[in-house]
């Protein structure tokens, strides 16, 4: 029987075979945990997400969400599948003590399970944290201390009609009060959780400007905005002047309710600063935003971390449906009397599978070493060390939001053709993971713009020196890997694509841009898909080299798990990688088209 | 303001300056046509689909269909447009004495309207038609006459449960009555439009198997099975016992229902043989699919349409919503003081842009292109050339079908992310698009199917004399290309494209497929989105090749419109056929891991 969600052996091979989350947890800081507890809470996890969220997942897509008269209703089922997440505290294993793989992976089973019902505790830990981060201990025991424990919700209040990714064209308005909290007045729209019947309250970080603040960015400030109001010894006060005016009507994710806020519509919302610039107190331009931008650090990760669960889901329905279902003759045995064979003999559709494998596999390799990054500065004395991690970390960012978050469509799509007519009706599994996966490409700064964060700014980072860390840690592989003869060649292709997409850095920052910033730009998604498919590369190679020595005298079942890394591995750079080569190609031929043809021209 | 479904300039260019279609109206065949009139028609169907389809296209994927107590009911607002489509003889227009590229063109708007209204009429004629072909005069009578008109609806009911791609598996069976009727006892499943309220009488076109017939495809007849039984009058007699039990509930494509039916559940299930091998009369064997092939290639060709028409509906609205969200600074002047900027300013979103117009383009043009052959075709009196001719159609039927239907989803995909967050919402017709398209790469033969079609088929077609007068054609394109200076690097650059696929050609016919067939198959969806690439590429440097003779002296409006072709040539040469190379080495690579993994290693 094919697993559900994800793949349970690969999983303990990325902590225990690829990582060194044993050694980890000898550290003081993790000693509470193990390899035995580790893997009991990744048991758990599954089986609450394969027994609640499930179910709750197929229920919530169907029946939506329910917006009357400014209240929201989420589907019954989530309910309790809630209940149990926050009973069972897993929220709060990203609290420090925990490894944050463990974390990272048990959610990611959820996530796998069911996307929607993670953006309500996901939102309430995340702005839970960010207020405890800026705002102090006092301010942390009156908001975060319910947030983070899963009893109030919380949002990130960001969007207006004409501010998506232009945060900086914001209106929503502050006003300083007497008492020093501030008057918000303002329209929101895309607020995930923005009004909800499960937490008995919600808290909103919202970003206003100050009157007076200057335009643009640096004027923005963040403020919490209390659905009820909290008073300062934690009771709760009257209800805030916070309107839903209605919820999206979405392609997917449907569990999850996507709100239009009215701050302020009667005059009176209170909010209380939190970071920012108001001009009256003369400093701290721009610390709204920064405020914010930590967060969102954090929460791009997760999205690709969703981006990853929704590809692995949908690979292990694939599989279990190409096993299960018996139609046409094994191409060697084409005669009408030789018998009817399960469809994952068929070549085009083994093609879709081992690239969805491939993909799946190297994702969450990806996502386990930038978290297990995470955790080794942690425990790290070693400043430059630190430093080095960081920057690998940062730079890797805006690959795992956008590069996993694309490829999760692809893969949903992939599951979707493979399941043939079935695939695209509504009694199997697969289309709804199709319909969540695209707004993953969209939220918390769109796919393009994590493309310009990564050209723009995490390339030239330190001179460029994140990048080069980047990729020598690549070539710590590929040096292991040469180590295998069996191993050399495509440990010699892939250096060959860490040469080239240097050479292709090196080529958009000393002779495209100079020339034409836009013209740069227009190379800024094509360079991230490239420096993605190596990174997909680089841990299957990385697999590829361990299961090479643990392939003899493994057990049968060991045995074909480390022949999956090893042919996906020689798959991706024999078959994969040498489309990305031509890609990179494309960028040193640097035409300019994109940027040169006249709006008018385009139709 | 941009246009709505289709660019009008640009359907113009492909039939007046591409094509010939003013030289085809010449001949006697044609000349009830010319510039005048077609452009009229095409005036005509503009304002139907955008009046009508449109608006009806968003209200069916709202309310979908309904079933109760084996009936279906459509759409409502479909009503009056199926109406309006009919009177107006728009289904006539595929009828000899319009060139077809007319009758393509125009049924491209309407699929660029509203794909699941057309369904419908689409289905009724193509059956028609069939049954026309098939079984002579009398039968002509009794059943296409009112098909072709519109009036009765018409099925192809293939799938079953167990036998959908692997139609050889198919169980209905046949059993001859006394009178010369069969009846008729099976369950199918998928089939569009198989029962609706709007046509009087529905006339089924069923696959099914006289009982004794050999197994597999050459035992498979087809049936003409009415809904109500029709006289020899023509008549309509007593319902005929065909039941829907039920209409899936799918991604898209909502307002085109998808019936499960069970023939003969009550015994009485009566149908007349069209043609297939009844072993009584000992001849015929194979017939049954083969005259149900034959629909299907036309068929194949108007799924592809059908991608085209959505790819260029879902190109169209996120340039006009480019144009009209502002959002952002330009990238050269990024201070705040600098004004916001419509998105098509933005690098990035003009790179999906110019990618999703140079496919748009090339797919109309390859569309038309093959359309105009068989137009060629039935006025030629060359039988060599006729041969040449259709050698090229039935080389490109594949990848009309697989290549637009992919390419149509990406499109649409591309169109959301332009959109951002209002793209993922029902509020705007782009997601729509995106859940509507997914189907054509099933249906009709799966893109995987079709890529066998290719690869094991239409590759070695007449000792691959069809695969060498495609190349070329698309010689002919780089010869002229290269008497301008400046088109003359492109046209190396593709020429050296058109090498390496006959390169990979040989190889994959020569060193791959005779080690392993299946290891050779793994790569038909590879080699068929290469060529789709380089089909692309052609079409437009041919389009560029027209393009810079006239942009001299031409009108402001024109040089623009020029200009787009230039430029998008320039783009898609430089920027997409290095990756296309790419793939294509991959392929001479020829990694067997896809076929040499064992099952068990999948996970």
């Amino acid at each position: 029987m094919t697993q559900l969600i994800a793949d349970r052996r690969d999983i303990e091979f990325v902590l225990y075979e690829m990582l060194d989350i044993e050694g980890l947890c000898n550290h003081e800081r993790f000693n509470e945990f193990n390899k035995r507890t580790i893997n009991m809470m990744i048991n758990e996890a599954f089986n609450l997400a394969i027994k609640e969220f499930l179910p709750a997942n197929k229920e919530g897509d169907k029946t939506g969400c329910e917006f009357e008269n400014g209240k929201v209703e989420i589907p019954d089922s989530y309910h309790r599948a809630l209940d149990l997440y926050t009973e069972g505290e897993w929220v709060q294993l990203a609290d420090p003590g925990c490894p944050g793989v463990v974390g990272m992976i048990t959610n990611a089973l959820f996530f796998g399970a069911c996307s929607s019902i993670m953006m309500y505790p996901g939102l309430s830990y995340g702005t839970g944290l960010l207020i405890k981060g800026i705002g102090g201990e006092d301010i942390a025991n009156r908001f975060s201390k319910k947030m983070l424990a899963g009893k109030w919700g919380g949002t990130m209040v960001l969007t207006e009609p004409d501010a998506g990714s232009d945060l900086g064209a914001l209106t929503t308005s502050a006003k300083r009060n007497p008492d020093g909290t501030y008057s918000i007045s303002g329209n929101k729209i895309f607020i995930s959780g923005g009004e909800q019947n499960y937490h008995e309250n919600i808290i909103h970080a919202v970003l206003a400007r100050i009157e007076g603040a200057p335009e643009g960015t640096k004027g923005i400030s963040l403020f919490i905005v209390p659905k009820i109001w909290v008073n300062e010894d934690g009771n709760l006060g009257e209800t805030n002047d916070v309107v839903c005016t209605g919820i999206e009507d979405k392609m997917g994710l449907k569990g999850s309710c996507t709100c239009s806020l009215t701050f302020g519509g009667n005059g009176k919302c209170r909010g209380i600063l939190l970071a920012g610039s108001d001009p009256e107190d003369g400093d701290d331009e721009g610390e709204g935003l920064k405020g914010m931008f930590n967060l969102m650090n954090g929460a791009r990760i997760n999205v690709g971390a969703q981006g990853y669960a929704i590809a692995s889901s949908a690979y292990l329905y694939a599989l279990d449906y190409a096993r299960k279902r018996v139609q046409g003759k094994n191409l060697e045995k084409m005669r009408d009397e030789d018998p009817s064979v399960p469809i994952i003999e068929h070549p085009d559709v083994r093609r879709m599978l081992i690239w969805m494998k491939s993909h799946v596999d190297g994702m969450r390799s990806l996502i386990l070493y930038v978290t297990n990054l995470t955790d080794l500065i942690e425990i790290s004395d070693d400043d430059d060390e630190k430093t080095r991690c960081q920057g690998i970390i940062d730079f890797l960012i805006p690959i795992i939001k956008a590069y996993c978050t694309d490829k999760a469509f692809e893969v949903s799509a992939q599951a979707v053709q493979i399941y043939g007519g079935y695939g695209y009706t509504k009694e199997y599994p697969v289309e709804m993971l199709l319909r969540d996966s695209k707004i993953f490409s969209i939220y918390e700064g769109t796919n393009g713009i994590q493309s310009l964060d990564l050209l723009g700014r995490k390339l030239a980072m330190k001179k460029g020196k994140a990048f080069m860390d980047f990729l020598e840690e690549i070539k710590k592989a590929t040096t292991n890997a040469k180590n295998n003869a069996n191993l050399e060649d495509q440990a010699i292709k892939l250096e060959a694509a860490i040469d080239k997409i240097a050479t292709v850095a090196m080529h958009l920052g000393t002779k495209i841009m100079p020339k034409s910033i836009s013209a740069g730009f227009s190379f800024s998604k094509p360079f991230l898909d490239a420096t993605g498919d190596i990174v997909m590369a680089w841990m299957l190679l990385w697999r590829s080299t361990i299961a090479s020595q643990k392939i003899e005298g493994a057990s049968k079942k060991d045995a074909s798990f480390y022949e999956g890394q090893i042919k996906s591995a020689e798959y991706y750079i024999y078959s994969v990688i040498p489309g990305t080569m031509g890609s990179l190609d494309a960028i040193i031929n640097g035409n300019d088209a994109i940027v040169t043809m006249s709006d008018e021209a385009f139709g």
